[in-house]
């Protein structure tokens, strides 16, 4: 087993080389579209995760499902490595070519191929982002729930399963994606699930490629689900003496049942930061920032019984914002605390962790880790998805500075053993990448993991498919 | 390609012997606990499927993941099937012994490991039924809501990938297995997921083995979602002048987001079925069983909105169950309109359809179906999950009269290929089985169900985990 060790910085490059023949097949098949261009490959060879820019030899922007089959077709006829690449959000090293190779843009396939409103579906090309899909809908009273923060692709958040801060009522991307198309490692097309609500037809292959991080195949369609706008939308703020607390009072929201759809945990650094950027005004104090959805009367409710809850655990009187500007100006600034927390330290990348655990254990886990956070001495803040026990804790750390970089690790190793000892997992929603390899073992066991080596290894058993991720072969 | 064309009838048996060696081994280590008497190989050979009875060489009774192993073990040195067996409530013919083997009765295996109220999570083994988890959960004010009519095994239903009642709003197993404990086709003893609301960490092998059908390993213990049973409950009947009606209604309420807990529609024959053997007194017209879940003023508000559409399509006033009782009895007739349809037709079996439609075509399907059914002759009954766009049509064809069955499986096969031309599927929740092996085919296409024929060759190589079922080798 070759799986790194738990907090390992880099792996070891495996250079597979592009044939200069394949390379002149890619440019007669896809010509300026191929770019060899430095500035190009080294813009696909990193994301936000802390590791050195690893370029892929090429990069071809892809337009069309049949440009994907034509690029796979090659390199599956070379050997060569293909990496998947929307918008380059990543945080786990998912887009690094550490096996060289070329890379996939797929941003340009931004096509929203079919509305079916009166089925609460839209089926759309992989480089579009979640905020174009709620743009192209908003008019027809519809919604796409998932919001990882970043204006991620739809692809790539079907690649990582992702979720974020809507997913405690609606479900992660597991659950909202109805059917794919996919050029597998031979370069077929083939198409999952169907646009019924459910299915028993078969394995399920829908959820195998849901979360394979480009490692099974290319995904070059996506059907979601879509909602209702709701009737109501409130959203308030309530600030707690500390961040136990405010953990204390959603454990006990959850264990209600209470439908909140969006319960989300800042620190006191993450608030310094957003108001620093966004100039908020918020007060300097461990916040939670909430959304209910539902007819007036149902927010109202639910609300009302948030408000006692939050109150039995010294949360401070509710903030409402009460227009939708202001609701907007408060989720904007939440979702740039990743930016705002790096500018407070310029300078700096962040190694930021994801571990979810059962709900009763999330206040454990998190005093825990800040207080070995504060006694490190690092910079730091936590944002949490904390109604799904989801947490990330960003430790800020010098570029280039490697024992900070080796601190940051070994706390965030020590975060995901304890996640780990309590029934949960190293990520909640940001994928294995190349950053928790050793983890997914510590996690899974290596029997288990053995057995997503056979599925790699039966569907791309050349091993192009974004080779050294998830795990090592 | 060997899949059978729909509606074969029957596949030709491919029996592999268990060489009397192995028989002896499995003697030597169960005792009485392995029977080869004819009675009860009888019982294990048929489930509820129209399918004549095909049995296994030997049944083991397991009661716990040693024996499975140890059993699993025995039957890959030698090379020989191995069928996991619930109750038996399978339509599919999912349990027949096509290519011979073991059965491994896994009945016995009703423990209830650990449950966690606070997480709302609660684990058991395979043999553990629905309605004994809810029994075990109730005084902790929980529940689990996936509800097949049938008192099936929750090992049974993660197999089938099983839904139900109340998937409308709580989902099926897909969305409510957090983690699994499996045995895999060499013996070893695996586990996926972990008890965390979510996790990207690698492959989704539980979303693999939930509906795989006894084809991919033996599933030994089962974690699983609770609810906090809801503040108020209420139930209603609403009878409308026929079917469409009936439907159109319910597209209406789906479409606007009414978060309905269970939305059930029983065609007259159904209600007559269910008349005759409740003494229910329901008005002998087509109707919809629904219930409200949430607070007292939710479930009004609900209840409201769902009776002003009710009243645009025709349905007359809703009949409230306001007592537990009264809602009980309700919905126990509802589960039981199966044996009810069959007992108005003695002599009879079932050839059970399950396609499932986004919710806008449902009505079109729906009143296509019921017009050929009418004109066919055949007696048959509908009842449906009409708000998940799922519904299943019973022709009730004499037992032994293969004119009546061809005919049957011509209907059954003609509303299949119609429910694919919407964009549906073959089974909304009871699998593919022996039955629909060919419709999975027509409905996926060869390159997908090539890719699922992949998965199951590395999972299983010597193919002996419930070999002949879902699609052939």
């Amino acid at each position: 087993m070759n799986a790194p060790l738990p907090g390992q910085l880099m792996p070891e490059l495996q250079l597979r080389p592009v044939p200069p023949a394949m390379l002149e097949q890619l440019r007669a098949r896809f010509a300026e579209r191929c770019s060899t261009a430095a500035a190009v490959r080294e813009q696909h060879g990193r994301d936000e995760s802390p590791y050195p820019v690893t370029p892929p030899e090429a990069v071809v922007f892809c337009e069309s499902t049949e440009d994907v089959v034509a690029a796979v077709r090659l390199a599956a006829a070379h050997g060569v490595p293909v990496i998947p690449f929307g918008v380059g959000s990543s945080l786990e090293g998912h887009l690094l070519a550490v096996q060289g190779g070329i890379t996939l843009d797929l941003s340009r396939m931004t096509r929203v191929l079919k509305v079916h409103p009166e089925d609460l579906t839209v089926t759309v090309q992989p480089g579009v982002t979640r905020e174009q899909v709620n743009r192209e809908v908003r008019d027809l009273g519809l919604f796409f729930p998932i919001d990882p923060g970043a204006n991620a692709t739809i692809g790539g958040m079907a690649a990582t399963r992702a979720s974020g801060t809507n997913a405690v009522r609606y479900g992660t991307m597991r659950e909202n994606v109805l059917a794919l198309e996919v050029v597998t490692a031979a370069g077929e097309v083939v198409r999952t699930g169907t646009r019924a609500r459910k299915s028993s037809a078969g394995y399920d292959l829908t959820r195998l490629f849901v979360g394979s991080e480009g490692t099974l195949g290319v995904i070059t369609e996506v059907t979601l689900k879509l909602y209702p706008l709701p009737e109501a939308i409130s959203a308030a703020v309530c600030h707690f003496p500390d961040v136990g607390s405010a953990v204390r009072a959603t454990i006990q929201v959850i264990q209600m049942g209470v439908p909140i759809a969006r319960c989300e945990l800042l620190d006191v650094n993450a608030v310094r930061a957003v108001n620093a950027q966004s100039r908020l005004g918020l007060r300097e104090l461990p916040m939670l920032l909430m959304e209910f959805h539902g007819s007036e009367a149902g927010v109202r409710e639910q609300a009302q019984t948030v408000q006692a809850i939050a109150g039995e655990h010294g949360g401070q009187a509710f903030e409402w914002a009460s227009t939708p500007e202001e609701r907007t100006r408060l989720w904007t600034a939440r979702h740039k605390a990743y930016f705002a927390g790096m500018q407070l330290n310029p300078g700096c990348r962040s190694v930021t962790t994801d571990t979810c655990v059962p709900i009763s254990r999330l206040a454990e886990i998190i005093d825990a880790s800040v207080a070995e956070a504060d006694a490190s001495g690092l910079p730091y803040y936590i944002v949490g998805h904390v109604g799904d026990g989801n947490f990330h804790l960003a430790y800020l750390v010098k570029e280039g500075d490697p024992q900070q970089r080796e601190l940051a690790e070994r706390l965030s190793m020590q975060m995901v053993r304890r996640a780990i000892a309590l029934e949960g997992t190293c990520t909640g929603e940001h994928g294995i990448g190349l950053h928790k390899m050793g983890f997914l073992v510590e996690e899974a066991g290596e029997g288990t993991v053995a057995l997503m080596r056979q599925l790699k290894r039966a569907l791309d058993p050349g091993n192009i498919m974004n080779p050294g991720k998830i795990f090592s072969l």
